[in-house]
């Protein structure tokens, strides 16, 4: 029962697209009291996880993207991990906004576990979805690209589980690693194909 | 008069993807006041209804896409039965944000009947899409698949006319059958593949 | 200089499937505190706003997919009408809400006439569209499709006008001329196939 | 390591068109309470900011239409490009509620320099992707459209920055040069084709 791909395709790009452009929602003009720098310095909070939230949903969509290429046929299967997948990638808005509004307030480290959470299981999502392609024989196996991509997401659910453990430790070195990783994963592929 | 079917599906995938992805804006953060956790475990029937819609779209979109890698042609009333069906899918948030908000408030049932019901005007939808398609010679009816597919949309009423009637006797009841057949239906067809 | 109409299309669909998914956004629950379907009664002017303007979203969108199905190539004056016709369509969720909040103030007169309005300016849009695409050769004249589909737009003028004149005179029959006009497009095609 | 361009033109049509749509969020009825055209007229800045924003978003979707139309090929380091990209580009509505504020506060100045920065930044953007693409032979270079496209690009760059200036001096004749210059790219093309 084999299907073409390019429907579940057209389906995530929407939700992958939609979640990343609802990140500026959250964005709100300041009041118009405050001296208007000042009202948008205020916000910072807001730009950075906008900003990282952003980057970590293309980077997600970057690995879907690389995943689906080496995927030849679909069942349904695949379109319930496809959709669990895309479940954890509409949550994303949410514990975004919580970290905007958590780090004005005294809450950093709580909304800080829920994100790097969230991410932790995105990861094992990812994984779930992969192990689904795999075992079903979805994807061609003798591809390199395909044994690759199955690893970098094992690597995946390694680095999140660190940040979500740095999390108890010390905040902001958490939410680096977790950026400094979306940057690794953006930019090391294109150095090794040169 | 025959057309592709391509776009009527790139129409349907950005209604479906952008209907499932709005879901995640009632989920607002919680009072800076209260403490976190507390505030995060209070909004639980947001999650529960948030959580309960996406799959029952993200279901719906499945069966959708399954009824049309069956159709072989289009016409204009394929057209207007697949718009009444995707006016039934934008209207899905709003009884999903009455239910979140009345699980906290004393009208559960009654957003039960307006939530239940909904699915249940989705399923007759289903199957007026399914009747225009055969009515009208867009399916290949010597395909298993597509008759599959009928049976199915005529359970899909029986099942959601039953959630409806369950609701009047017990509310939590008929949610659970209802988010039961989802992971039926989404399940079921995995295992029978094999 | 010929490009495929492809990525219009994904575009346009985007435009289209965000601008009728947004209206449900309209949409927010009544108030706690007063009895659930009474609340639910209050909100039919929302309801009704909703209805007729997905309605019609959807059937402006069919009249572009038509209308695309007949253009063979395309160049930037396309692009650029095609966005003008988008800008209009993006606009819709605007005078639908303005419709939703007169019906329960004393200003239904205003608001329907910025309501048909719009239409009115949508129906000259498309014309701009099929214009450009006719002076262009950007369509195939031979095509009986494309001759019908330039009639049904001009028609779509004098409707909407009309529409727009009967706003002075008698507001509900302005609307019900223009649901009416919307669903005989919807539903005309279908039969005329037969 | 070559992959076809589908889906991420997919995935920046998802981008272009949410955030185009979203602009229309920003406009809310106004309050009740004050008579119907009033109310209307005194939302000018915020139909002022939407018109504007829209076609240059609109705009910007046609220049990443052109460009990918030239793009043979694509690779890790034109994802990453292109992520940027559209990071600026969901940016986008967040500087123009600012302006649609700002309009009606003293601070028309400070909202104008963010506007038109905002869209500096876009336009090194874009020849930072477009020089990704020339840098890695992912376009091809003997065609004349490729090179024009960059030449576009490059004055680009030299238009958003005289608007940029031009916003300590004169705050209106900025955003007439903004307005201008994309009528201007919107138009022009048109005419030299004849």
């Amino acid at each position: 029962m084999t299907r073409e791909t390019g429907r579940i395709e057209a389906f995530s790009d929407g939700i992958f697209s939609i979640a990343a452009t609802l990140l500026v929602l959250d964005l709100k003009p300041p009041a118009a009291t405050i001296p208007f720098w000042q009202g948008v310095v205020n916000q910072w909070p807001g730009y950075a996880s906008f900003l990282l939230s952003f980057l970590l949903i293309g980077i997600m969509w970057i690995n879907h993207h690389r995943l689906f290429s080496h995927i030849t046929h679909s069942d349904d299967a695949l379109m319930a991990a496809n959709l669990l997948l895309l479940l954890g990638v509409v949550w994303i808005p949410y514990p975004t906004s919580l970290m905007a509004q958590a780090l004005v307030t005294e809450r950093f480290r709580e909304a800080a576990i829920l994100y790097n959470g969230s991410y932790l299981v995105l990861a094992l999502l990812f994984n779930v979805l992969f192990f689904t392609c795999t075992s079903r024989g979805l994807v061609d196996k003798k591809s390199t690209g395909a044994r690759v991509t199955g690893k970098r997401y094992l690597l995946g659910i390694v680095v999140y589980a660190l940040c979500f453990a740095l999390t108890w430790w010390n905040v902001p070195l958490s939410l680096a690693v977790n950026a400094g990783m979306a940057l690794f994963f953006l930019l090391a592929p294109c150095r090794s194909e040169k």
